[in-house]
């Protein structure tokens, strides 16, 4: 059996490339050891949101409705039955992927891929005794357990979401995105929870401002934040749990690419823009390139790379790629900020203005903190960073409008409805 | 004293053109007889969305979170404290839009302007002994009052956002947006609600589909809607309280608008695209002008009449102007439905998708209803329509993709975060 494409492991990158490549008239087949739906589906992004929901919800009953006029007795967290109903849509959400698939008419084979070296002339890529004209690797990235003594009894993304009791303590080795949502999740949920980070800032490449302002709100709400702090011993964190979240690592390994000569550079397989590796016909897309580790990213890359494939002419760009931290308030980025800017040599001018700004914001969020920043560079936006609910779904706006490259003038021509918090936007760019 | 502008008005389109045309180094001279921020923000949007929301946390104290494993016992709204919040809201924002206007070097006159007939050359325009080069009006609108017996005694939006307890029944005449939002906050404060709509469905011009889930929705939560019901007499409805929300009017008398020969019709100022009326130097802006009756077409308006008079190219486009019902979920549409397409000759295709495509939706909406349909001509988009919370946040981007002009490929590109109930638009794009 000679396959037009073959495509290792079901992620994101993985299932959505499978879908469209299927899709288009390729012959494709999708191997996935596990769920299809990739770390993102299965053990982060979506059963961590539904979790963050219940959460907040849980904030609200225990008082955060109060300001506005309504009260409760007695709030109580089940905290086995929030984690039941996460399984529930975890599940449907895998169904519905399979379902999706198969409708397409992609072929899942439930294996451990293993490439075997070039097959023949016209297939030259032999994978579990499969043939393939071309390859997509989709092998997504795992978690990297830093050096710490007693490392290994810590958690990951996929323990701590698992978990069906809170613990008392928590603590969190790493204050980037993953640590912080967890962070916040436990806090809610009633964890003492204290947030170890190596740099003198949480939020990773996040706006520093933003980042101590998410600081300051969580250190109100209770949590403990320890920066410049390398952790020796795990034992030394006296904690019921401990989440290692220092940050994620492609796989590579134990799939045969050397058999092929698949170049990885810096832990990650090297591609183009266009998701090409250095073997002809090998393609490689989402985290396991290494280059933004974020599922949307990946689906736009697997489009990349199947476009590719069918002669049709794509190409990745980097520079409007959202990112969010599912925080209460959430934040939400998108190209440079003024450092980044700044660091690339870019002339680059700052407008900056509080959420209550906006009426909605202001109606929806007592005393709420936020913020929204706009990057210029002349009169083109080059980036745009939010603090402050629902920046995750505003932030969409802001991708449009830097992916069509807008003005100012341009920009003040987008009509926000009223009353929305999306309207910050508008507001800030008649402040520019 | 001469003004390069006096503005009658200062509603969303007259404290918008007011601080715009003052930063631009014209002397502006700004009528308004009561707070700034006419109807929206003093008896509109913004009360109602502050009301909204202490509804929607009461809903979820009643037992709205529940399948995300959060109870508590006897849940209470305050409706009086709720209010109370909201006028400190709406207090909040008049004083923050005073303080801007103020800034901007705006001068406010608290008096019910009329315009008194032609000036002297240089300034042909005399209100209340000021002269100016150039007048905008933005007078507004006010709520029809149907010819039904008993009129009279019924609420407006004003008197029902004044309220300070929740009636026990409430009648409310009129199915669209407004009728719907208070339908939405009565029902939830534990009124018993009747919509009386004259015609076939609720929601004015929106979507069909859309509108009869909605009602759906709304009688499954213990609303009641007459369709296709002529009210007779108030009396007959035999509630508490009556709202009258059959549809709102410009305002266009007392103000001596015939002074000067202003081309009225069907109730309205007339304007072309430029916000021009009939006499040169005159401008019309937001609902006085009768086009779309909206604040945030008012704000754009707002922003074409002051570029215009600043010479400066610009020009009102009405086909990219999003509305939004905040119901419990939120509607929102955008440009052509495939009715109104029809009806205007274009050739339409329809992508319909569940709002459950969205892995964030489904975290967020246990058995949440919603969907999203976009209206295609060729490869373009012309229309959107959505049904799902936060149908308000998310429009903003396809108000961006329309306003651009965007076609299929270029959407397909702009990157939404993932996971986002906004993701609901890109999903739907890859099943057109």
């Amino acid at each position: 059996m000679i396959y037009d494409l073959i495509i290792i492991g079901g992620g994101p990158a993985g299932y959505h490339a499978a879908e469209l490549s299927a899709k288009a008239g390729l012959k494709t087949l999708l191997f996935e050891k596990r769920n299809v739906g990739g770390v993102c589906l299965n053990e982060g992004c979506i059963p961590s949101k539904a979790l963050l929901y219940s959460a907040k919800l849980y904030d609200s009953a225990k008082g955060g409705a109060t300001p506005y006029g309504v009260t409760c007795d007695n709030p109580v967290l089940d905290y086995a039955a929030a984690v039941k109903r996460k399984d529930k849509v975890v599940k449907k959400l895998v169904s519905g992927i399979e379902a999706s698939l198969k409708k397409s008419g992609v072929e899942i084979i439930r294996e451990q891929a293993v490439i075997v070296g070039r097959g023949i002339p016209d297939a030259p890529f032999t994978i579990n005794g499969r043939n393939a004209k071309h390859l997509l690797i989709c092998t997504g990235s795992e978690p990297i357990l830093p050096p710490i003594k007693g490392i290994e009894t810590a958690m990951t993304n996929r323990e701590i979401l698992a978990l069906t009791e809170v613990p008392k303590t928590l603590a969190i080795i790493g204050g980037g995105v993953i640590g912080l949502e967890m962070a916040s999740l436990f806090n809610s949920a009633g964890s003492k929870v204290t947030v170890y980070e190596m740099t003198d800032k949480i939020a990773g490449p996040f706006d520093r401002e933003i980042s101590d302002m998410l600081q300051k709100i969580y250190e109100k709400k209770g949590v403990t934040f320890k920066l410049k702090t390398a952790v020796k011993d795990v034992a030394d964190l006296g904690a019921d749990k401990v989440l290692a979240s220092v940050g994620r690592r492609a796989v590579i390994t134990g799939m045969g690419f050397e058999s092929i000569g698949i170049h990885i550079e810096k832990g990650a397989v090297v591609t183009d823009t266009q998701m090409k590796t250095n073997v002809p016909g090998v393609f490689a897309a989402g985290d396991v390139n290494g280059k933004s580790m974020l599922a949307h990213t990946a689906y736009r890359e697997a489009e990349v790379a199947v476009n590719t494939i069918l002669g049709k002419k794509d190409c990745m760009e980097y520079n409007a790629i959202p990112s969010v931290i599912y925080t209460n308030p959430e934040a939400a980025g998108i190209g440079e900020t003024l450092e980044t800017a700044k660091a690339k040599g870019i002339n680059a001018a700052e407008t900056k203005l509080p959420m209550m700004y906006s009426g909605r914001f202001m109606a929806e969020n007592e005393n709420g903190e936020g913020i929204c920043k706009l990057i210029w560079n002349g009169d083109r936006l080059i980036g745009a960073h939010l603090l402050g609910n629902p920046a995750s779904e505003i932030i969409s706006t802001l991708s449009a409008v830097l992916y069509r490259e807008m003005n100012i003038e341009q920009i003040k021509k987008i009509i926000f409805p009223h009353p929305t918090a999306a309207e910050i936007v508008k507001e800030a760019v008649f402040h520019a």
